[in-house]
């Protein structure tokens, strides 16, 4: 029976990647008839394949590595056992890179396509630009969402293993951590030294072709935003199935459980590609409207279908719908509170604004005081969801507690694909935007433009919530996948069993305090890396200036291709530290501590890294807006007081919200794949565990 | 037995009573001579008496509520009981918290004697007022750990109960959440009320007497460092205290180990006398030297007396006495940790300067990212030495190990007469420096009061490096002390016991997770509250500028007692608000979801309030210390734009440091203590418990 919903899982992938070449096609028939988009849409996709290229280098490396390592080492080490699953793990490690990475390059690919496209769209008017943002989106939304099912579906098809899957689960996160933090960097620190040298010292417009690092930053929107982000919900969504799966395989009623997971996340592609196809611009021509009513009407399919299967096939419970049901409509709130604090139309952001007229200290301090109050709604809504759910599962039997707990993180992640397209439209129009202006197209183009970035940014802040909590439900699953790990290598090493994480032992404890120093330590880095990289583009753009003739009044042009190497360069050279940082330190405390210790640090890396990428993340927001507010004629206005204190804000909360924030999510699945797949390890070898 | 500790502890409270009597009449015959001097310290004498007659009139009517609902509920509801448990707990609050109050006064009279006296002193040179600023601080050192151990040991002689003392302590802790939450927003509202105006507004010097709010400022510095500073640590050495008698006296030779408490804390209390007494400047005249020797001599001084009590006292165990020592030697290494982070000679807080010059977002930035880099080592060991302490006395019998943790606190605040000592040494200095720039004493004075004034700074770190390290593990045993209340509470009521709190629990996951946003959330309002009350000031000074003539020239006088009427009123107006948040989020969750729930809520508290407390005060002291390296001639110097840069970052960090980082200590021993008190009640009554 659960090969029916594996063929299904085929199906709907195949349709999804259908539907996306579709769209992919539709996007590209439209022409791009100004001669400078043209130009300098090139050189974005040029800077992009240049980081990507890097990237992959870098990160074959690194796959290398931890291949050779799985080989030798996880989950057993070879002196121990038999090598099979070893050998299975270290392929489905490989896979889950490649099938992430194939969706980032291709979601990057159509992204630098649309964006021109987009902005000549803009031209006739703001239905058919909307359309072009929307759907160049959306190919990365299905392909994220179709490879994450097609590939789950395979591993287990081929291995029959769900502990094969956490190989598989770890390389989409591997990918991931160089995506999206290393994406985070290049993005931030073109942007900031764009900011600096461009409106700062040479008094120039945001995106003025003269500025050396106005590629750079084009390509960070794509890079960071696009594929980045396109490989954080990769890996959250795999790590979610994954979880789900690994403790339904352990349940008295295993084979419905694994259906189960399979059945939700198939409804859940198949409802975002009738979302995605029913999205338009209304007659109002609200494109946030447009956006939002998208999402509603994906969940509401959502739900209807996921009841109907409930409801008509053997085995499937009705309490875990509820439980499904539960995290996406808690998703959906914590959304929605992420929207009320970075909502210009909201009083946050424009008490923010307003303090901001006293002087840039009180934009920092007003910015962090309202980041720190929104971390409350969001983690109360992902524990209410988490303590709903494993109390209307507890009672169909043993382990289905912490089922529950997973099936409400695939219910949060089951519109994913919805919510990828949302996001991946928010830099196209932010790029179209900017090509607009290069290209000289005129004002009622960059205003059309201007409304369909805007309503980019609004969307974004409810992605980006709704991405933070399935990462924390999805943590709490694997943390349960952790344990039952841990408990098949105690059982099979002839050791007791662990019971649980007892906050009251020094063990657990003692995880607890150091896992909750890492995300903190983790966001550190890569703001310094962020920091470091912009003060070298700096450089090299003062150095263009000095010594190209003509440079600064516009008779040449500047060597974009230089700011795109550092940008590249540095970013993963910032990121390798940091990445390497949370694994060590991990294996660190595994191995001297013990499980008991994982345990411990698992859950303080969840609780501090949760509450972290909320603040940062908002705060980010709220920062961006209250500029934003500020420029759209309030508190003063461009260039008062209040705006250059706003634009500090900002850029504080460039890598917070950008960078590190979203990071976080990142470094929290790395360290609980890292702690399962060395589970076995850990309970063999420990100093004092 | 027990009562021959008893009585020596009575015996050194009295003998550190007379001390302090002596130093404050040696402080009282400087005399002061200029004029000016003594009025402005008239001034500030007045002011800080108007915001302790406020502040204790507020409390008062809070005391009473408070006493009312313990008389009624805690730790028994009246009708399910006797009522003399509750009737002794009621009376001992009271009573915690005039201990707190009276030294807390005491300590602030002879803070705002000794501040003009040491500024005269600074003519005569540094040594003489080296120890008139370190003698009045000592003061306060000694009545604050004097009347901790006084009344401590009273409570337990006159009940016999060491549940009775959780009462004291949660007085001790009401008392120290308005000194030192309110203390923290009048001080920073009124300094940042004055820089906004004068500094940047008006171009005059920070101390000058034109400025309306120039006084409220000094008054802050005695309101909010010395007596708030004093309330937090009593109350840190008061809920280490009672937390180990508490979980002492369930320990199978609990005699011995209540004896122990006793023992470690008085001779901690007689090392800190022998301290005080040796401290001096050295030939070399380097006060920071002569600060930080005064506590090493201590700490060996203490490490040597507890070795011989426990070498020659029957039944005083040598794992304890290593665990008290680790304790002690951790919060030495946490406060060079910290020192490393906010020392102007060190690599960090010059690279923070050195970012200032390229604008006030990477001020911001750098400081924020070191600050939470800050965070590791410290993190790293409280865990260390609380599974160290653990491990040693685990193989003592049952309970022993918690008991070993409650011990490590006490070992880390043995020396807590001398930390405060020279910590209340700061704001004197500080003051002595306004004086003297006030009244006019000339150049040399000035350097010598800036000497002076920059070893507090420095010891400053240290010291709260060292109460934060303290206030991790006192609530680490506060959590063995609230498992023990519940279980007797579930033992009476007949229901199963708790064993721990397991993470894998929802209900305690659920715990954790809300516990985690409160301090978040409590830091906020805090800040907010400095902001809003800073505004309110900031027009109150422009309203005297613009109605009083002469003002501006310097020939009236501004009406000072408005500012600081204002700084008062609004600081207990904003607090309130986040104290009752608190606590009502405690009760909340104990009464739905039950003493699981509570279980993870105090971890969850407990872990994010100590990141945010070290990353806040430690980010907060390298902002000050990265602007006054600037101002001393680096990166530009004073006027750069890295100064200004650098002021933006200072700005923002005095809430963080003087406000809401060491308030957080403070809300989560209240929390702590709330959660110990209604243990009963959340073991009868809770919704889903």
């Amino acid at each position: 029976m659960l090969n029916i919903f594996l063929t299904l899982s085929f199906l709907v992938s195949v349709i999804a990647f259908l539907f996306a070449l579709y769209l992919y096609l539709w996007v590209r028939k439209h022409k791009v008839e100004n001669k400078e988009i043209e130009r300098i849409s090139l050189l974005i996709k040029k800077g992009a394949d240049t980081f990507i290229k890097r990237e992959y280098k870098l990160l074959a490396a690194f796959e290398l590595a931890v291949f050779i390592l799985i080989l030798i080492f996880f989950p057993q080490p070879v002196w121990k056992g038999s090598i099979s699953g070893n050998v299975l793990t270290a392929f489905a490690y490989i896979l889950g890179s490649i099938f992430s990475a194939l969706a980032g390059k291709i979601g990057i690919l159509v992204a630098t396509l649309s964006n021109g496209r987009c902005a000549e769209g803009a031209k006739k008017g703001l239905k058919d630009a909307f359309l072009i943002g929307f759907r160049g989106g959306a190919v990365m939304g299905l392909l994220v969402v179709g490879c994450c099912l097609f590939g789950v579906a395979l591993v287990l098809l081929l291995t029959n293993d769900t502990g094969v899957l956490l190989g598989f689960s770890f390389g989409a996160s591997s990918l991931a951590l160089f995506a999206k933090a290393g994406g985070g960097i290049f993005t931030k620190s073109a942007d900031v030294a764009a900011d600096l040298t461009g409106k700062v010292e040479l008094g120039i417009a945001e995106d003025d072709p003269r500025n050396p690092a106005v590629i750079a930053d084009n390509v960070g929107d794509n890079v960071g935003d696009v594929a980045g982000m396109g490989a954080d919900l990769f890996d959250s969504n795999v790590a979610a199935m994954t979880s789900a799966l690994v403790i339904a395989s352990s349940l008295s009623g295993s084979v419905a459980a694994m259906e189960m997971v399979f059945c939700y996340a198939l409804l859940g592609l198949l409802a975002s590609i009738l979302g995605i196809a029913a999205a338009r611009v209304g007659k109002d021509g609200n494109p946030t409207r447009a956006l939002n009513s998208s999402t509603y009407v994906t969940t509401a399919i959502f739900l209807i279908l996921t009841a109907a299967a409930t409801y008509f096939v053997e085995g499937f419970s009705w309490n875990i719908w509820l439980s499904s049901a539960t995290g996406l409509i808690v998703g959906l709130i914590i959304g929605l509170t992420t929207d009320y604090f970075t909502d210009d139309t909201k009083p946050v952001v424009r008490k923010v604004a307003h303090a901001s007229a006293s002087g840039a200290a009180f934009t920092i301090l007003s910015g962090t005081s309202y980041g720190f109050v929104s971390c409350l709604p969001a983690m109360a809504g992902i524990a209410v969801s988490s303590l709903i759910s494993y109390q209307l599962c507890a009672p169909l039997g043993e382990g289905y507690a912490i089922f529950g707990i997973a099936m409400a993180a695939v219910g949060m992640l089951s519109i994913v694909g919805m919510i990828i397209s949302n996001d991946a439209y928010g830099p196209i129009v932010d790029n179209a935007r900017g090509l607009a202006e290069m290209g000289g197209l005129g004002e009622e183009t960059i205003r059309i433009a201007d409304e369909l970035d805007s309503a980019g940014n609004t969307v974004k802040a409810v992605t980006k919530g709704f991405s933070i909590g399935a990462a924390g439900l999805t943590v709490i699953s694997l943390l349960g996948a952790f344990m039952s790990e841990t408990n098949a290598a105690l059982a099979e090493a002839g050791k007791p069993l662990i019971t649980g994480f007892d906050i009251m032992n020094p063990t657990v404890f003692f995880g607890l305090l150091v896992g909750a120093a890492i995300p903190a330590l983790f966001s550190a880095m890569l703001i310094l890396g962020v920091d470091k990289n912009a003060q070298r583009m700096v450089e090299e753009i003062h150095r263009q200036f000095s010594t190209i003739p003509g440079l600064k009044e516009g008779n040449a042009q500047p060597e974009y291709s230089q700011c795109i190497d550092i940008a590249a360069k540095g970013a993963l050279k910032e990121l390798i530290p940091a990445g390497l940082m949370t694994i060590i330190t991990t294996l660190l405390v595994g191995f001297i501590a013990g499980p008991l210790a994982i345990g411990g640090f698992l859950v303080g890396n969840i609780v501090s890294g949760l509450l972290l990428a909320l603040f940062m993340s908002n705060a980010g927001g709220l920062w961006d807006n209250s500029k934003k507010y500020i420029e759209s004629g309030n508190e003063g206005g461009k260039g008062s007081d209040a705006h250059k204190a706003a634009v500090i804000g900002d850029t504080v909360g460039d890598p917070y919200k950008d960078t590190a924030g979203p990071s976080i999510n990142t470094q929290i699945t790395v360290v609980s794949l890292v702690a399962s797949l060395a589970s076995a390890l850990f309970a063999s070898f420990s100093l004092f565990g």
